[in-house]
C-alpha cells in the first residue's frame, strides 16, 4: 500500500489545513433545533467541498437542508461508498459551564474545543480532508464517494427517511458508512454493525364522552381499565410478546456475533450500576445479558395516562385512556408487519375500537460480522489504531443512521464508526477534539476507502 | 296534631321575619374555598341563633370553624335530633354570567336569587326559623336539636371527620339529619338513607433509578408492566375484585329497597345519554341497572400515570409508575379492612414493593327503610308536600354529611334530604330559592321533629 503511504504524508503535509477547516466549521454555528446558522452552516460546506473539486449542493428537504457532493474516481471498476454525517450540533446551553467559547475552535495544548468539535463536525471533515490529501498526494481516489450531510440529526433526522426514499437512485452505492461520536472507554474506535428497529405507537381509546363521577363506575366502562386487560394480554408477566409472527424473523445470533460479544468486556456490574438497578430482567448476567440487550426486542410501555394524578381528592372515571407502546425490534423484524399484526391482534381481544397511531417506524438493519466490508473497517481500524477496535454487531439504539441507511438502499453492507476521543463531552459543555485523534480520522478515512476497493477488486477477481 | 297547626301559623305569620333573615345571611359571602368571609358569617349565625335562645357557638377546627348549637326542649324523655348542615358557599365565579347580584338576596316574583340561597344557607335557616316559629307559637319543642353547621363543605368538609371524632359525647344523638341542596325533577323532596363509602389510594412502584432509553428495556424491569399485571390480577375483565373477603360484608338489598328503586322512575335512555354511552357495564338494564348503582361496590381506576405522553418521539423506560384507584363501597364494607386486604393482596402476588399512600377513607352507612326514623322523614314529606316524596335507599356518592355522621355517631338513624326548588342552579349563576319552598321547607322541619319525637314516644310506650 505504498500509495496510502503518500496519502498519509499528505496528510501530514496538509494538517495544520485541516485544522483551520475544521475550526472554520465549528466556529459557523449550526444549531437545527433552533434553527440558528444551520443554513450559512450548509453553503459554507457547499463552498469547501466545491473548492477540493467534489460536486456539492445544498438539497432542500420537508425542514432543513441536507448538503449532498459526490467525487468519482478515475479507476476502472471502482465501487462506490455513501457516507452518512451530519453537520447541525447541539444547542451550547447552559452557557455558562463552559470554560471555552462554544463557538470558539480554541485550540488549548493539542485540543480543540468547541460545539461540533467532535459531533460531528470533526468526523465530517475527516472526509474532506482525505478528499484533499488524495489530490495533494497525486492518487487517484480507489473509490467513488457520496456524502450525505444532515442537517437535522441532532433533532432526530425527521426528513431524512423522505429525503433517501426519494433520492435512491442519487444515494446508490456498493455499501454505506456513518462517521459520528466517539470512542467508548477504550482508545479504540468504537464499530458498529447494526442498528434496532422501532415501532412506536399510541393506543387511545374511549368511555364515556367526559370524565365522570367515579360513583358511576358502577355503570360506565372504565377505558383504563380496558387498555390494561388488552395490555396484560399483549404481554404478561412472561415477557412474551402476543402477536402473531413477532418472533418470526428474527435473525439467531452467529457464532461470530457470539464470539464478539464475548471479547466485548461486558460488565454486569458496572452496567448495573450505571442504570441503578440490582439485576436484569429475567435473571440474566454476563455475555447473556449483552446479547439478550443487542439482539432480542421489546415492547415497552413508554407512557400511560388517564384520570387524574394531580393534586387533591379527586375521584374521576376517566373518558379516555391512551398508552405509548415501543416495540424494539432487530434484524430481520418488519415494523409494518408488526403495526398490522397488533391491529389484528387488538380486533380479536374486542379492543376493535381502540385506535392507534403510529408514532414512528424504523426498520432494523445489522450486517453480518463475516462480510467483506466489515472486515475492511475493523482492518482498517487495526491499522490506524492498532490492537482491536471495539466491535458491536449491532446496537441496542435505534436509527443508527449509516447503518439505517444501508438497509433502506437495498441492504447494502453498512456500518457505523466514529473518530471522536474517550469521554469527548458529547451534548455538554466543553466538548472537544484532540488534534490526533482528528489526525487519525482522515487516516482512517482513506484507508477505509483504500481496503474498500481493494476488497471489491478482490470479490470481483474470484466471482 | 293542633299544636302542630298552631306552628305552621306561626311560621307563616313570622315569614316576613324569616324572609329577611335568610337575605341577611345571603348578603354576608362565605366562601370556603377562598376564605372570604367564612368568620364573619359564622359570627352572624351565632348572633342570629343566641337571639332565639339557641346555646351557639362557634367552633375551631383543623381548617374553618364549625358552628355549633344546642336547644334542649323541657318535654319529658324527648329524644335528640343532629342536624348537618354547612354555612360556606361555593364561589359566584363567573360574575358575568349572572343577572342578579351574586349576594344581593333580591327577590323577583316570589323568588330570592343568591349564591347559597339553596346550598346551604335556605336549607339551614328553615331549622332556625323552625324553633323561632315554635317559640312563637307557645309550644314547646319536640325534641332536643343540636345544630352543626359546617364552614368547609364546599371544599370538601377536610376537617370534619376529626371535629366529630373529638366531640362525640357533644354530638350524641338518637338520630342524624342532613338538610342541603334541593329537589330532583319533581316537585317534591329528595330523601336518602344511605351513602357509599370509598377507599381512595395511591399505588407507586419503582424500576430503575430515573428514567432510561428504552432499548434498555431488554434487561430492565419496567414497573408500568408490573403495575399493569398487578391491576389485572386485582380485577380481571370479568370486573371481579379479587381482593379478599371483598364481598363478604355487604348487605344484601332488602325487598323493601328494591320496591323503592322500581317505583322511582329510573330511566335507562335519559340516563344513557345524560352519560354519554350506549349501555350500561355488563348489560343491565333496567331497575337491576339502577340497583348496580347503588348496592354494588366498584375498584375504579382514577388515574394512571407513567414515562412520557407529551410532545414528540420520546421513547422512555419508565423508572416509575403509579395509579389510583378509588373502590366506592357499600354497607357494611369497612375501608380499613379492604386496605388491609389490599396490602395482603399485593404481597402475595409478588408486589412486596409497591407503596400504597391512602388518600381518602369514609364509611359507608345505610339506614333501613323500614326503621321509624326513615319512617318519620317520609311521612313528614308527604304530610307537607303532598304524594310521594323522592327516596333513595342510598345515594351512588360517598360521604353524605349528615348520613355519614349518623354512622361515625355509632350508627344512629340518618337521612338526607333538601328543600330547594327544582333546578336551583346549584354551584351556577343565579342560584334561587323560592319563597314558597322555603316556607315549605321550615314547616318540613318543624314536621319531621314533632313525628320524630312521636315515633320515639310509640317506640318507648311498647318497649
Amino acid at each position: 500500500m505504498s500509495e496510502l503511504s503518500e496519502v498519509r504524508r499528505a496528510v501530514d503535509d496538509g494538517f495544520e489545513e485541516s485544522v483551520a477547516a475544521l475550526q472554520r466549521v465549528v466556529r459557523q454555528p449550526s444549531i437545527s433545533s433552533q434553527n440558528i446558522g444551520v443554513r450559512e452552516c450548509a453553503a459554507l460546506l457547499v463552498e469547501m467541498m466545491t473548492d477540493i473539486g467534489i460536486d456539492a449542493r445544498v438539497m432542500e428537504t420537508e425542514g432543513l437542508p441536507v448538503v449532498y457532493g459526490e467525487i468519482r474516481s478515475a479507476r476502472a471498476d471502482a465501487p462506490t461508498l455513501v457516507i452518512y454525517n451530519h453537520y447541525d450540533v447541539q444547542p451550547a446551553a447552559p452557557l455558562d459551564e463552559w470554560t471555552h467559547k462554544p463557538f470558539g475552535a480554541e485550540i488549548v495544548d493539542g485540543v480543540m474545543y468547541g460545539r461540533g468539535t467532535t459531533d460531528a463536525k470533526g468526523n465530517l471533515l475527516c472526509h474532506l480532508r482525505a478528499i484533499a490529501a488524495f489530490q495533494q498526494a497525486g492518487v487517484e481516489l480507489p473509490c467513488h464517494v457520496k456524502l450525505l450531510f444532515d442537517g437535522e440529526e441532532e433533532s432526530g433526522s425527521p426528513s431524512l427517511p423522505a429525503f433517501v426514499a426519494a433520492n435512491t437512485d442519487l444515494l446508490a452505492a456498493d455499501a454505506a458508512l456513518s462517521f459520528d461520536g466517539g470512542f467508548g472507554g477504550s482508545n479504540r474506535p468504537r464499530i458498529s454493525f447494526g442498528t434496532s428497529g422501532l415501532l412506536f405507537v399510541e393506543l387511545r381509546v374511549r368511555g364515556a364522552e367526559r370524565d365522570l363521577h367515579s360513583a358511576r363506575a358502577r355503570l360506565v366502562e372504565n377505558p383504563a381499565w380496558r387498555l390494561v386487560w388488552a395490555l396484560n394480554q399483549l404481554k404478561g408477566p412472561d415477557g412474551r410478546v402476543m402477536l402473531d409472527g413477532f418472533y418470526d424473523a428474527i435473525r439467531p445470533t452467529t457464532a461470530l456475533e457470539r464470539k464478539t460479544l464475548e471479547t466485548s468486556g461486558w460488565d454486569d456490574a458496572a452496567q448495573q450500576a450505571d442504570l441503578g438497578i440490582g439485576r436484569f430482567l429475567g435473571g440474566v448476567s454476563g455475555v447473556d445479558a449483552y446479547e439478550q440487550l443487542l439482539f432480542t426486542p421489546t415492547c415497552n410501555i413508554a407512557g400511560f395516562a388517564t384520570g387524574w394524578m394531580g393534586e387533591g381528592h379527586k375521584t374521576v372515571l376517566p373518558g379516555r385512556a391512551a398508552c405509548r407502546l415501543d416495540f424494539r425490534l432487530v434484524a430481520n423484524q418488519d415494523p409494518d408487519a408488526i403495526l398490522a399484526s397488533l391491529r389484528l391482534f387488538l380486533d380479536a381481544h374486542g379492543c376493535e375500537d381502540f385506535e392507534i397511531e403510529s408514532r414512528g417506524n424504523i426498520e432494523p438493519a445489522r450486517t453480518a460480522l463475516d462480510t467483506p466490508f466489515a472486515e475492511v473497517i475493523v482492518e482498517a481500524a487495526r491499522d490506524v489504531y492498532g490492537g482491536e477496535p471495539d466491535v458491536q454487531p449491532t446496537i441496542d439504539a435505534s436509527g443508527q443512521q449509516g447503518v439505517w441507511l444501508g438497509g433502506l438502499l437495498g441492504g447494502i453492507p453498512a456500518a457505523g464508526t466514529g473518530i471522536g476521543p474517550p469521554a469527548w463531552r458529547g451534548h455538554a459543555a466543553d466538548e472537544f477534539m484532540t488534534l490526533e485523534h482528528y489526525r487519525n480520522g482522515i487516516n482512517y478515512a482513506a484507508t477505509i476507502w483504500t481496503r474498500f476497493a481493494a476488497a471489491h477488486a478482490a470479490a470481483r477477481g474470484q466471482g
